[in-house]
């Protein structure tokens, strides 16, 4: 029932750009029915609907805005089957993972609604007045987050569901209380249309301006650029390659008013063995490594991907298991034949560097095929070449060997900013290193012991993102709730009478939040 | 006692570029002694020595931070008259507003140090371990807000201690661990040696590091476009022109690794009086909107520079009022000739723009010293040629004439930007416009209703912040204790075990600071 157009207004926007099709990667196979890029008048349109809608959709009730959230996950999860199978055949992922990552979509709407409902994100903070203080009185202020305004959200193609329509960027705008545009992702474009229709009927089953949300296709850039310079657009949620990412960034800070773009891009996520739990676990550490860094055919922003261990012979039961694996790795097709292409272009760049070494490949490939690869380099090529240390989108790591533990500290002051660094370490491995944990600190989003860094948990303490060029705003993160915050700034209210006060702020304290009184943390009305 | 030269590395460095002074405005004279610019070495020194002390102090407790704000604070106070009068000579600000200005920086050291002793700032959270979920275990995940790295902060010329060398940005950024280096501004030198000299020897007394403070001067752009642009810098912090502002925001996006940047900017701050306050408090409205557009001879951010008035006859006492004080208002001496030239050539564009009435203007002036000035515009006029409505900096305000209810709505709409917004009205008032309160909340940081927006409060709720051109990041505020959350970021930590945590995260909750543990608060142990 897929009609391959755009949604704005709440309707089907007939599109006058060009027509492209959602592709099976596995097959190898066209899927039907065409998609018709959307015209600059469409943006336009969406951003005029966006802004209109933000008046109201603004100043909703956080209750309201949760009973949107969870009628959205509803609307997904009664597509049910449907959306499954066409999210397999456009993006070649298997059936349990796709499930999962529906169940994880649908989830994090519900989170996000809770936070809402329960109101006290907002940082609502209250100084009274000091009507008696010397030399002047002080007046009555208070604050709390308030919206953007409309936010332009671009689909990732390796999550078609939790970083895509209605994933994690486009729930937290909209619990925030930002209307959405949604740049579709075009290698999935029958499940954005399927999810988009969920979204932009909750819209209207809960009463809400159709502008609350559109959904837009193009199979160039032409509309991604458009939204993300158009005046009526406020902020930008985007998780995709650094290249595209850098782009748009530059794009939004060249505007005349430069908007707040949160784009999460590339990272190597470094992974570091050290010498006690590498005698103890490293066939272990070998096994969880191997299924870490060719989960979903190593298409996670999270992939570990350089691999620390020490010269000589310590290490040889860990590479030796590592390679084994790789050696027995099945052919896996990926998201598409382009990122396919540019896996291959990737490793063989790294494999015709001098000094790169060949450990493991799996079985020769082709199309959208291909296999996992193991190659190793030593830190002192690394420190001349640190283009090694790039992110290479697919199933593939590089070891990297070091000669002492000053180089070990030197190759790790030299990473780049990073979503993950992983320690594999005993409690004694973690005292000796402290210095190593304190720069990894520097270096990345999230810090994991004794673990492997895909899968990331959507919490309240989750952190995803990382210094540059991991994100573009290492003060943020894309997933967990704590990501609403990237879609709100602080106004506030000095002198304003109880009734003027939006709830939150109002003595009486009606929605029972936690709030700053006085400096103090309170639920306590004033 | 000055030396007229840079601080680095807690030693006064030479500086090799060009020789500058202060200068007194309102005598016209030069000050001794003459200031050394910085070299480009002395900011790749700086920025180095700022990275290595940034492994420490990055880490160091609170408890230690907040002695050192103190200790600065202290060393500002001992300057006491020497300090003032070196002000008064740099900047023609009177005796009274630099000693309460110098109070105001002293306070906001101490209240960033209450802050960081405190320790809840962090918003430390804490999703404790599921290991019988299903399908999979739930991880411990655990994350606070960590520092960014070394900031830079340049001095304003408008208040050469409370947004200057030991100011607002300085003491937010020092307060949640990162190392500042100041760019002094270079209209009050000796008042920046002098405050300089004072943090500097407070991190020697508190056994800090030297390189987590440096000073550098230069009489012009090369230093601060050095700094912006330096790989070691991570953040930046600066009030000041709008020109100047978006320049430094161009160049830190261009970087290899583009840094935040909050930039204080510009602002017109629209006052709209509503028709019931007008017909009750026409007179005492004026006197307040005088007091408040030329204080400090008009040089505030906050000086409310546009004000809304309906057409006819009801506005009559109100311009009447002002238009009396204006005319008697006293010449007065600007910071530096060269704002007050500025001033005089954004005063005569607007002059001779057609549809621009002068309605009155105090006594004709000379050199550094300018007199108040009050303008009018009708709303049409003002639709048309909206450059009429960017700041002005200096004495002037332009009143702007509606013809209804409806083009108010529009106007406001149009309105950029700002930093603040200000309602006159009573609570009928305030009912009958809430569309337009709802409007002036996507464009201000602060509403204030029926007060003046000069004089903002260092508080915690206090919002000095406002979508572009106010500021470079709407999400921020660069006057109270929230401003801290500019230069930090969140840092996860998982499975880590207790001993290689941070303190504000281990289960005991030693420090005992509030803390959101499975989605809850509280100060209680895990």
């Amino acid at each position: 029932m897929l009609r391959g157009q755009s949604i704005v207004n709440g309707r089907a926007a007939a599109g006058t750009g060009a027509v492209f099709f959602g592709f099976d990667p596995a097959a190898g196979a066209r899927l039907e029915p065409g998609f018709h890029s959307a015209a600059l008048a469409d943006v336009d349109e969406a951003a005029r609907l966006a802004e209109e809608a933000f008046e109201s959709y603004g100043r909703l009730g956080g209750r309201e805005r949760a009973r949107f959230l969870r009628r959205i996950g509803e609307g997904i999860e009664r597509l049910g089957a449907e959306l499954i199978e066409r999210a397999m055949g456009e993006t070649a992922l298997p059936e349990a993972r796709l499930k999962g990552e529906c169940t994880r979509t649908v989830n994090q709407l519900r989170l996000f609604a809770q936070v809402v409902e329960e109101g006290s994100w907002v940082t609502a903070r209250i100084d009274r007045a000091l009507p008696e203080r010397t030399p002047l009185p002080r007046p009555d202020i208070r604050s709390m987050l308030r919206p953007l305004g409309p936010v332009a959200v671009f689909g990732a193609s390796n999550f078609p569901l939790a970083f895509s329509v209605a994933g994690g960027d486009t729930a937290s705008a909209l619990a925030a209380g930002n209307p959405v545009i949604v740049k579709a992702h075009p290698a999935h474009p029958g499940t954005s249309e399927l999810v988009g229709w969920a979204i932009a009927e909750s819209a209207s089953e809960c009463g809400l301006p159709a502008g609350v949300f559109a959904l837009l296709f193009d199979a160039g850039t032409e509309v991604g650029t458009a939204l993300v310079e158009h005046p009526r657009v406020k902020a930008v949620g985007f998780t995709g390659s650094l290249g595209a990412g850098r782009a748009l960034m530059q794009r939004a800070a060249a505007r005349p008013e430069p908007i707040p773009c949160f784009m999460e891009m590339s990272s190597t996520n470094p992974l570091f063995v050290l010498p006690q739990a590498l005698a103890a676990r490293a066939e272990q550490i070998a096994r969880g490594l191997f299924g870490s860094f060719t989960l979903g055919v190593g298409q996670f922003c999270t992939k570990p991907g350089l691999i620390f261990l020490p010269d000589g012979d310590a290490a040889g039961v860990l590479l030796n298991t590592l390679a084994a694996l790789v050696r027995q790795g099945a052919a896996a097709a990926m998201l598409t034949a382009g990122i396919c292409r540019n896996y291959a272009a990737g490793l063989a760049a790294r494999e015709h560097h001098a000094g790169v070494e060949v450990l493991a490949e799996g079985a020769a490939a082709d199309g959208a095929w291909t296999a996992p690869a193991l190659l190793q380099v030593d830190g002192e090529e690394l420190l001349r070449a640190p283009e090694l240390a790039r992110e290479v989108f697919g199933p593939a790591a590089m070891v990297v060997r070091y000669g002492s533990r000053d180089e070990l500290m030197t190759l790790a002051r030299a990473l780049e900013g990073q979503l993950t660094a992983t320690l594999h370490a005993t409690e004694a491995d973690l005292a000796e290193f402290a210095e190593l944990v304190a720069v990894l600190e520097h270096k990345a989003g999230r810090l994991i012991v004794n673990g492997f860094p895909t899968g990331v948990e959507v919490g309240h303490a989750m952190v995803h993102g990382g210094p540059y060029p991991a994100t573009s705003d290492s003060r943020t993160t894309s997933v967990g709730t704590l990501a609403i915050l990237r879609f709100a700034r602080p106004v506030c209210y000095q002198d304003f009478p109880q009734a003027a006060l939006p709830e939150e702020l109002r003595d009486g304290n009606p929605l029972g939040i936690w709030r700053m009184v006085d400096g103090a943390q309170t639920r306590e009305p004033v």
